[in-house]
Parts: C-alpha cells; sequence; structure tokens
C-alpha cells in the first residue's frame, strides 16, 4: 500500500474509534497531567518506575564528534571543605530535549514546553528486526500502522519512541556509525512517519534512541524541520526503551529550565 | 520538652506505629520506587502533576551572589539553519539537587542516586507562620513532630521539604536576604531536625525553597555536614510547594546524570 493509502486508512481507523476512547487510557493520562482530576496517584499506584536516562561525560557520543560535556572542579573537599563543579554543556547532549526552538526562528524554548506535554504516555515502536543489520533503518508509516493495529490508537499527547537497539551501542563506535567520508549511519524517523503523526495524531515528542531524530544518513534534518517547528519537541539518545512495554507506560521528561534554550540534557523517568 | 525528649517521644511513637504501616502508604510508593510490582501506574491514576522546579537565567539568585548559569550562543537558526547553546553552569544553581559528594570526600555523585530514592513520597513541613516574619526561622524537631502527629509517620525514603515561602521571593533581593555585612538570611533545617531525620527516619532527602539546606545565618553548614556524609541527598530552590498537600504526594526528582558530579540543575514534578 502506498504511503496515503496507508495514512488514509489509518486516519479513517483512528476518526471510527475516536469516539471509543473517551474515559479509556487517553483521557486518564490526560487527566493526570492537566491536573482535571485531584485523587492522589502514585502512592497507590503500585507501578514501577525506570531509568531511561543514560549517564553522561565527556566520552559520550555526540553527533559532531567532539565531546558535549566539560567538567571543570572549582572546589575540593580536601582543600575547600566541599566539592563543586563548573560544567561546560552543549545543550545536545547525551539524553535530551530538541525543543521547537533548536530548530525554527521563534519555537518554543525548553523551559516554555507546557508540563502537561512533559508527562506522557509512551508508545514503543520496536524496528530492531530491520535496524539489526540495517543501521539506516527508519521508523515509516508502516511501522506506525503495525503498532496502531498491535496497541490502538496513539494517545493525546503521547511520546511515539524509536526502538532500534542502538542503546546497546551507545560506549561502541557502532553508535555514531562513522563511515571513511564521514557520514553517520543511524536509525531515525523517516519523514513519512513524522508527517503521518503531524496530521493524524497530538502527539507531543518523538524520541529516539540514537543521535538524532533524523536518520544519520540523512542529508537535510527533514524530521527535525518538520516536527520541531510545528510545536512538537524531540528526544535524543533516549535509554531502556527495551525494558518498557509497548504501551500503557507514562513518561516523566524531565527537561532543563533554563530560559530560553533550545534544548539540554534530561532525566527521564517511565512508569508502567 | 527537651530536643532529645520530643526525639525519644517521637521514636516510641514511630517504632509502635510501625507494624501497622505495613499495605499503607510507604508500602505503596516503595513497591512504585522499586518496581516490585507491575501494574499499570498513571494511566490509571488520575492525578495531578505539578512543575516545582523554577525557570533559571543568568538573574536566578545564587548563594556566591554571581551568575550560576551563562549562555553562549553558538548557531543561530538564521544563518545556521539551528539554534544551540553551549551552557556553563556551577552545579548548584536553580531548582538543583546536592549530592552526597558535595559536601564528603567520597559520597555518592548525583548520577548514583537511586531511582527509588528519586521517585519518592513528599512530606511538606510548612513554617511559613515564623518565616513570615522571620528570614533566620529554621525547621526544628517540634515542626517535625507536630508533622507527624497531624500526618502520620514519615515514610520510608521521603523527601522532607521546608515551606518557608522563601519561593515567592524569588526575583527579590530578600531571597538572599544579604544585610550590610555581607551575611545571607534565609530560612533552612536546624542541625537538630537534620539529627532527628538521619536518626529516625530512612528519609532520602530534604528539600528547601531556599538557597540551602542551612539557614542563611549558619557559620558552620552543620546540617550540610550530617545529612550529606550519611549518603542522603538535598534539594535546594524548590518551587511551588505551596501548591502540595503536607503529605501523600509522589517528588519526581528528575535529578541530572553526568558524571561524578556534586549535584546539578533537575527538573522536579509532583503528583498528588
Amino acid at each position: 500500500m502506498c504511503d496515503v493509502c496507508v495514512m488514509n486508512a489509518v486516519k479513517d481507523r483512528m476518526l471510527s474509534r475516536r469516539d471509543l476512547m473517551r474515559g479509556g487510557v487517553a483521557a486518564g493520562v490526560a487527566g493526570l497531567a492537566m491536573g482535571a482530576t485531584t485523587t492522589p496517584a502514585l502512592a497507590d499506584a503500585h507501578g514501577s518506575v525506570r531509568d531511561l536516562t543514560h549517564t553522561y561525560g565527556p566520552d559520550f557520543p555526540t553527533f559532531f564528534g567532539v565531546p558535549g560535556i566539560t567538567m571543570e572542579q572549582a572546589y575540593k573537599f580536601e582543600e575547600d571543605g566541599f566539592n563543586l563543579w563548573n560544567l561546560s554543556i552543549n545543550e545536545h547532549t547525551g539524553t535530551h530535549i530538541d525543543a521547537p526552538l533548536h530548530f525554527s526562528a521563534d519555537g518554543k524554548s525548553v523551559d516554555a514546553i507546557e508540563v502537561g506535554n512533559l508527562v506522557v504516555p509512551l508508545c514503543v515502536v520496536d524496528i530492531r528486526e530491520r535496524s539489526s543489520f540495517d543501521a539506516d533503518a527508519q521508523v515509516t508509516p508502516d511501522d506506525l500502522t503495525a503498532w496502531i493495529s498491535a496497541n490502538g490508537d496513539i494517545p493525546d499527547r503521547a511520546c511515539v519512541a524509536m526502538l532500534s537497539g542502538w542503546a546497546d551501542k551507545v560506549a561502541e563506535p557502532s553508535y555514531r556509525g562513522e563511515d571513511e567520508s564521514g557520514g553517520l549511519h543511524f536509525p531515525g524517523f523517516h519523514p513519512d512517519a513524522t508527517a503521518m503523526l503531524l496530521e493524524m495524531t497530538s502527539a507531543a515528542a518523538i524520541a529516539v534512541d540514537t543521535l538524532s531524530l533524523d536518520y544519520g544518513q540523512s542529508a537535510d534534518f527533514a524530521t527535525h524541520y518538520a516536527w520541531l517547528p510545528a510545536g512538537r519537541y524531540g528526544i535524543e539518545n533516549i535509554a531502556g526503551l527495551d525494558q518498557m512495554p509497548a504501551a500503557g507506560a507514562t513518561l516523566f521528561v524531565g527537561a532543563p529550565k533554563h530560559a530560553g534554550g533550545s534544548g539540554g540534557p534530561a532525566r527521564i523517568f517511565a512508569v508502567a
């Protein structure tokens, strides 16, 4: 089926199901995120918390191939009675956020992303069957259609996350996959899948377990340029997706809150 | 009643109540934090999420009185097609974590704090009645005893947070409260209260809505030196506690995860 045919078929299906969703998962999480209700939550919830954040330092791989953080010790316990480091950080380092402002002239900065878009349903799209032998694999509309067939509609304000298996390679050269000519090779979101999410869902975010929302071979950053200026945000270098269910978990995106930033290192938890 | 008498009285009371707590709030949250159970949580929880994090920039008040963050724009959308800033950050800036390593030779660094200690019950100790007219007010054992009398025992792994009302002053000189001789004036935890929490609870963290765990007039950082080397951690400059219940909320502490750090800016949510 052509991309447009798939999109139309899925769109029809989503519209026909929309009424059925009221009161379901989407409504529950939307209620949570927007503070619409006041019932105590987690104390009675008995879920489990997972950390989806890589520890990072100067050796953590970066898109540009240079250290994304350096640390200078300003105070030492032995001499000063306490320890303190000054950090120099490229905003787009480690497990981090791409705010709309990253690829737009006047999009939302990282501190302006609504809290209701930071505590959201997590949809894990597993493409490991292809990415295990193809470092240039991408999330396609077919992958999204398959996810919806198996799990139901993509919830309002969801984060749709690509599981390529790359988080396991973070200490290896294959994480960047640099070839002899300097080109990079790692999976990402195909622009057609991004367009489908933009047109047919209110997903707040897409996430990748690689260095970039666009796959490494992208010549034009088409997914960045489509997704971020639309007011949605991205997560790069997410970890631990292989421990999460395809649907049903809730993501807590601890985005940094420096004023006017284009993104930054985040702490991300999931409750499932 | 003397401090020791209060502590003994409370200790007796806590020990006698311990058996009653099994299966209650503490067990529920502990189960959540440790992943002991697998029931989906938040999708069915219908709680409300609050952001307890200040937005921060170069103007945000700091203990030392100099900017805690500077931002240099490395790429500009108009010229480069995207925006990106390099950040220079003093770890102890904005709403942030004090890891055990901050005041110890070899305590846990910020990336090593267990996830089970970052998703914890929140206990809000409201001292505004005193701090509203006394910038040197401190959380005392009596405050903790009163909280326990009203709300029950302090749950395992809790974060015990001081609500002094200082978050409302963050844009005013009174947040630092610097006097003519350079001394600072803002509330904090009295070392006796810190000792009581260390001896009688397994609280994971203490939090303050001011610049320091110790009050501004502290000459010896006694609370820092007691609390952090014991392997517990602190949160400074927390916001929004006046929107939280005294008991029953769950805190999600999005601590940064740079390797070996003594702390750092965090994104903190609460679900109540």
